[in-house]
């Protein structure tokens, strides 16, 4: 084993698959598992032909070499082989808030009382599953960008039961693996990214309701505005350096914030004929058939955003 | 005179520099006018020195050196001379809506039936200093994004009384000389680019009222996160990819995003303990004397996602 310790995967999808070749990359013996075990040795195959494909095109992460990597992953046979002697267990099964309640209790009968028990959910909040549970004290939700081999977030969020330094480990874990962490003080519906992002939509969809602007051009007012500035600052930052500081910008524009806030109505219920406008315009960018294409077209700007980040950044 | 035509600019400032810029790299005659005759020699140096650096640096834009596009901008002594036989005039000056309006009556005067009278604005309807003129059909707004050079997006607000013609005019020319135009189908206050953003802040600002995360984490949540996709995809797009396009996203999603919209709670009064924690934390990244140096850090990232984004774009 390596001396960074084990890290048991639970479920081997696009995210299982990608947490194991970002724990594998820093040096961590990982151990994936699923029900399903056929599921793990196609996950493997999968996992070698992308490493020495990142290898290939210099995309590696890491300072080992693609099969090294490769040879710290292995199947485990059983949940418990998976956590046996683990530090963190990544959970990555599919979003159902069911199974994952299943996939925690068969976890809290085999758990240690040392190891992290950290879900890869993107909607539901960690005291719905970790609740009854006795290693609750031990669970916590890391919650990925796709994909997370380029977009560097997680969301860290802790059960209001979750032990500090279960947090503080996950945190140092996730930074140590080179993705970017940020914790959560409490639980909320949504956690940060889709809370944000949901803001934006629903201003968005608004204003295609309103019928102010065609849905190709908002996304432009995105892509080719806004969107350019936030691949390198916060909104936050934006603003500390488009005026004379952040106090400046409160005092200038705090009061015009609020009243263009309160021109925006309520929360729209997203649906109907605006809904079909919207599908009909994507569809016909994107035709369903051309969507794993525009995927290509999406990973290939973020890996080179992500590798031009970190030449500026040195 | 060049074959393109002549564009009229009123006022000297950062925008209007830039606004000269543009349309002299895409061979327009530029007549530069200014209040204070003085600001138009001390810009037209800048400007020359400008087009100097980028293109020492590869980045002038259009097909000429930058000898001839500073050959092309010319200082007006009078609003008279700017405006003679301009297809186009961009007016730049201070954002106050009692110099807009005085400005507007200046240039209502002098105006040809042809000439474009488009207000660089970002914050005040047009209707409010066109309402009044005689040529308020003329009338419109082109928002630019800071950097323009850099950050391609305007915004154009055509009043109700503007003629169809004037806003195809508008977006037109804007699309020759290589920014993305997006047009808004009626007046709203803050028009696109600062709805979005302001639904972004109110929600960012409510996250740390409510203690749920620092601001550090808030602007990394977006910088390593959201935001990268923001760089390429508008919100519309990211969602189509993201899921089996944009019909299923809306089955599956909807309803979750209209409840955790309705979580966030009402529109914050941005003030306050919460201000100065935001505040804070800016000034302690960044110090009022070392904005300048970290706006040039700013200036160097969005130059080089420029040049990224048109690489891949081919």
């Amino acid at each position: 084993m390596s001396q960074k310790g084990k890290i048991g995967i639970v479920g081997s999808g696009l995210i299982g698959r990608s947490w194991a070749m970002l724990f594998a990359g820093s040096g961590f013996n990982v151990s994936l598992y699923d029900i399903v075990g056929d599921n793990v040795d196609k996950a493997l195959l999968d996992i070698k032909a992308q490493l020495n494909n990142l290898e290939a095109n210099g995309l590696l992460r890491g300072q080992t070499k693609a099969n090294e990597q490769f040879s710290l992953i292995r199947k485990a046979d059983t949940l418990d082989d998976c956590l046996q002697n683990a530090i963190h267990v990544q959970e990555c099964v599919f979003e159902d808030i069911e199974l994952k309640k299943k996939v925690f209790e068969e976890l809290d009968k085999i758990a240690s009382d040392e190891v992290v028990l950290c879900s890869s959910t993107s909607c539901f909040l960690p005291s719905l599953f970790a609740e009854p549970l006795k290693h609750r004290n031990q669970v916590i939700v890391g919650h990925p960008v796709n994909p997370p081999y380029f977009v560097p977030l997680v969301e860290i969020i802790p059960t209001k039961w979750t032990d500090e330094n279960i947090t503080k480990r996950t945190r140092a874990l996730f930074t140590q693996i080179g993705q970017k962490p940020v914790v959560l003080k409490k639980e909320v519906p949504g956690f940060i990214v889709n809370r944000i992002q949901y803001a934006i939509l629903s201003e968005c969809y608004r204003l295609i309701d309103d019928n102010v602007i065609t849905v190709e051009d908002v996304d432009t007012v995105m892509s080719d505005g806004l969107g350019m500035r936030y691949a390198f600052m916060g909104p936050w930052e934006t603003c500390h350096l488009n005026a004379l500081g952040m106090k400046e910008y409160f005092e200038k524009y705090a009061q015009g914030i609020h009243d263009v806030c309160m021109d925006s109505g309520p929360v729209p219920k997203m649906g109907g004929k605006t809904a079909d406008l919207i599908v009909e315009a994507m569809t016909q960018k994107t035709s369903i058939e051309k969507l794993p294409e525009r995927r290509k077209w999406r990973d290939e700007r973020l890996i080179a955003l992500s590798q031009l980040k970190k030449k500026l950044d040195g």
